[in-house]
């Protein structure tokens, strides 16, 4: 199967690095093609980034589209288009924020979220309420830094992520951890080994969903809310968009 | 005051709508500016529609921030980029569909929502949640009918929504229908009229609320989650967003 | 507009500071007219001085409605006998706590209150679960201070507000306080200078919610469970209530 | 033990059906002592019913606090002045709804209330909300018969009462059903053997939960918010409740 | 009537204990048979040996039906098979942890649950969501001992848990605490005394619930989801299930 | 990978076709292994079945252990024993009506369960509840059918299926339904061909579930409340678990 993950970000580090986390996880016969929108900020740090993200994140889609696409994985913790994505294809689609919180409640009865910056918490917040894991989240915790400093200052980065999840196995009465930022794909063993409990990252474990769901010859519904979008003119830069018909 | 309702789609004779009921409520010292994005969809009826549009938005924020604006309106009933809108300003930005639902409240203990296509129902029911009414919503209702139907085919689609106010006044339980359309914001009063019941419309609902905060000197808090996004670089066609500095 | 604000307890400087407080914030055209019982309690600190007050609340609504009122206003931050004054008139009937919680979640998306005394914290609980917002509100804190302290004790009051209002903000992760007491209708601004993040309080927030209603034509809904209630013999000092047939 | 039932309506052949049901029920060291208020509505069938009751319960609760008096119960489905009145004494208070739904989820997983007037089923919602009984209860039905119409028509009463029970049994996916009214108290043994289930009547349920709290020895909690009120002077005609200092 | 409390350990002197404090409250006419299971964990401290106890639990039931049995009491704080037992019997069947909850919200407005091991904690959570107390319980703490401490080590064991309900009361801002375990019923007195609010201790609740119900002629609805089990085979040791077909 | 799937109840022709139904969908590397527990009931169709036959489950989980297994699965729709059973092992153990809900919710934004008997509708419910997936669920539907009748009546069966995943494609507003039964593990293609949307069905669901997590080397963590149970002394016929150390 083919799995296209597209970090919504613009940091071609961050998207090899996302890649490459992938490749580790997935089965023989899965193939990775890890992108980033043409488009868009360096880091997703606000709700207005991944506002502008969501763009790319589904012409990145559109474009999987035209290829033979099996399933798409939007790399970014806020799931920026998730359900906007689902729309354009038959193909599962599935948000990293997503798929920590469904693998994390399967390994625990409780886990807590630690993430990059404080402010991105309400992001956590809300989707953790829309998708119903909002009693098995503790406590949503950040170990303020910037997204790019897990780039740029790997080494700092990690200690201060690493001593917040301590505090949270220590104080939050949980049995995992989930880590709130795709830039974190690649130090998920290290802070497990360094937490001693589980840590569940979002990029792997939706690489699993989605061969999961492929597996099953499960995708998105089409029937309902979901279907494909009403074709109908845009205007403006947005023409491209236009009398849009995917394949049904 | 300045209140600026950006009108998320690009069809005029929309905006133009929206404007004129703005205008009909709006307070003596209120002026009222009704834009609409230069790129964007003809209608929103999905979340693909809804996730391209919020940039529209959000640009007409932005271009608000250069002039003198006391608060925005952001005019369909997804409330399309709502808090990222929020990030870039320290006016108040007040949503459509939250403003119906604030309202709908004060006036009844439970109220049903009457939208356009079955399919978007799904996005009132997730603010809703997120907003905290989903229990005093008894039920999200669609009268089957495109948006630009109450555009193109006036008569026939009031005649729908009508029918289903009644079977909503009829079969919820209720004291009072939430419209759920920008569109229906010519409607209100015949809708009202003939369903016999409060008949709350989000247009203008929202300008009595964004009234009410610039009233009080209340603005979009600067503090916390909802501060001014972290200027850093975009790339391509949104690269004018780099480097973003609102005034602080 | 003529709007009645309702000080549920009888001591006359309260409603005095509740009157000036409104008149501070209401439009041109809207007239204060602020009262209170001729019985009942000097200040309201428990559900049963709440329970008490509320037939105090009733009458002025009542008296209200013998003259020409457009809205009223219930000026406790327990909002006693709000459903029962809805059903009463046609007009629209706002409490400041409601008030409070509804433009706190406008300008923030998480808040936290801060009251007079602990044990009223329960009724603040109570109306954030009723009004929905129970997921919005972070945490109810309190001063400590009796409500008369506010009037006795102004300046030393004060302090322990700023104090509790500072502590909430580092804490609990929150964008603005919603003040959790009428008699802290005049101190919003020099607390919210203090603290630095919007403070909310109820009174004005109630005067430009019934300036909005009414701006809009909309009152209490009359059909459904908030219509007139069914006149009916009352027995003892309670007579006067019997056969009560508002103008319908 | 020494139970005061306080009917709050002041219809005295309502207080004699209920004493009566009452002393059916009461364990062998059990006096019922049947009482209403000196004043206040001869039904209470909205939120304005039940506001001015509630005045006349805890003057109900006060005159029982001179005598020896173990237990308290409300008898009026939307438990009027429920909390104001735990705050007065160190004894149990029981709300008949309360009682009943406590009592329909030990029997049960999912119940149905049927209550008289369609309109006060918001007072039932919201006191399931607060009680934490929402989810157990899968409808709130009326018979639509005014309460009154228990002592005038009972037999027509009756019929449309056990006509909604059916409809509920066979219609909502229940196993128990919840009176909504003090005064249906002498009908459960018809109705729940006419509708084939079992049927919950407050007033009933709560004599039995005072028993069981005055058999532990267990009273409300006078540590924390249900302590009595904070002594101070009232004017008017409650002037009588200046300075309460019940026994501590 | 004839109540028989199931201590679903296997543990004899706390079955003495549990019956000892069963009868110190039952009414005259109660009579107390305090049993335990043939097999089964000595001591129940997680969700393995609660399932395993379940067993011995609905033999129990089954052993009280073949003789004249009015009630069931499972006086294990995880209420271990209470769903599976209320299936085999028209009595009533309690659960001390529900019995508890229940009582504990007639007395008090919010309370905290002080367990034996911290790692049964999630089972009282997830009893609180399902009955519907999550919102009632501000949280549920650990003395961090073993049960059988209760019994080997009383007197130390003792300490802590009064030390865990003095932190209870001074920092979680209620009115009452709730026991977490069977084995602290012959505690209650002394707890309530040194900590100096309502202790409710779940298996004395569960004998006043049980008359109670059983006063009211109530008994475990046969209509709907607790019907006795449809009677079918069972193979191996659990061969004398088979064809189970209690009295209907 | 070796996954061993335990069928709950003790019919070999269900735990074949369960078998065959996960080894369609088991990647390469993954070794099915379908058992079943040498005691308990044919079928699962109450509360009661449900605790018995968790014993078995149990059983078959400290079998796998003696071997080598990389995970498990519990194939019945009320996911009995779950929590227990994942305290025995490091091993990922997995529920089928967990694993179909989680799908679902992936795949679609709302869906509905059609199982077997209504009678059971509550156990789907409350796993709902836990779970957090109550909001997602519009419906639990039942098609009346005993669990064996999958088995005896195949055809028969499968029409009153279809029928009930019709209506409820028709009626609930949703993308997807979840068949609530491992019984109907070999239906899940047809029903999908004849209804027209995705149909999730857990045993599939599980085993690709199971792969997800042990392809990230996740399994459930012995930090906090899912440790191995403490050790301690079992009697009866249930000695054999006595001192049951589980490798560390």
């Amino acid at each position: 199967m083919r799995l296209r993950i597209i970090n919504p970000n613009t940091t071609t580090a961050m998207t090899d690095k996302i890649g490459e986390a992938a490749r580790r996880v997935a089965a023989p016969g899965t193939s990775i093609q890890a992108t980033q929108p043409a488009s868009g900020p360096v880091s997703i740090e606000s709700h207005f980034d991944e506002a502008i993200s969501a763009v790319g994140v589904l012409e990145e889609v559109l474009a999987g589209e035209r290829q033979e696409t099996d399933a798409y994985i939007i790399a970014c913790f806020g799931d920026p288009g998730l359900l906007a994505a689902r729309e354009l294809t038959r193909a599962p689609v599935i948000g990293i924020a997503e798929a920590a919180f469904h693998l994390a409640s399967l390994v625990s009865t409780r886990f807590s979220v630690v993430t990059t910056l404080g402010r991105t918490g309400i992001i956590a917040e809300h989707l953790l309420e829309q998708y119903g894991f909002h009693r098995h989240c503790r406590r949503v915790r950040a170990a303020e830094i910037p997204v790019l400093d897990l780039e740029e200052n790997g080494a700092s980065a990690l200690d201060r992520i690493i001593d917040e999840c301590r505090r949270a196995r220590d104080e939050d009465g949980i049995g995992a951890i989930v880590l709130g930022c795709g830039g974190m794909a690649d130090l998920t063993e290290t802070i497990s080994r360094e937490a001693g409990l589980p840590v569940i990252e979002g990029v792997t474990a939706a690489v699993k969903l989605a061969e999961a769901l492929v597996g099953l010859g499960l995708g998105t519904s089409k029937y309902g809310d979901l279907a494909f979008p009403r074709p109908k003119p845009f205007i403006g830069r947005f023409e491209g968009f236009s009398h849009l018909t995917p394949e049904r």
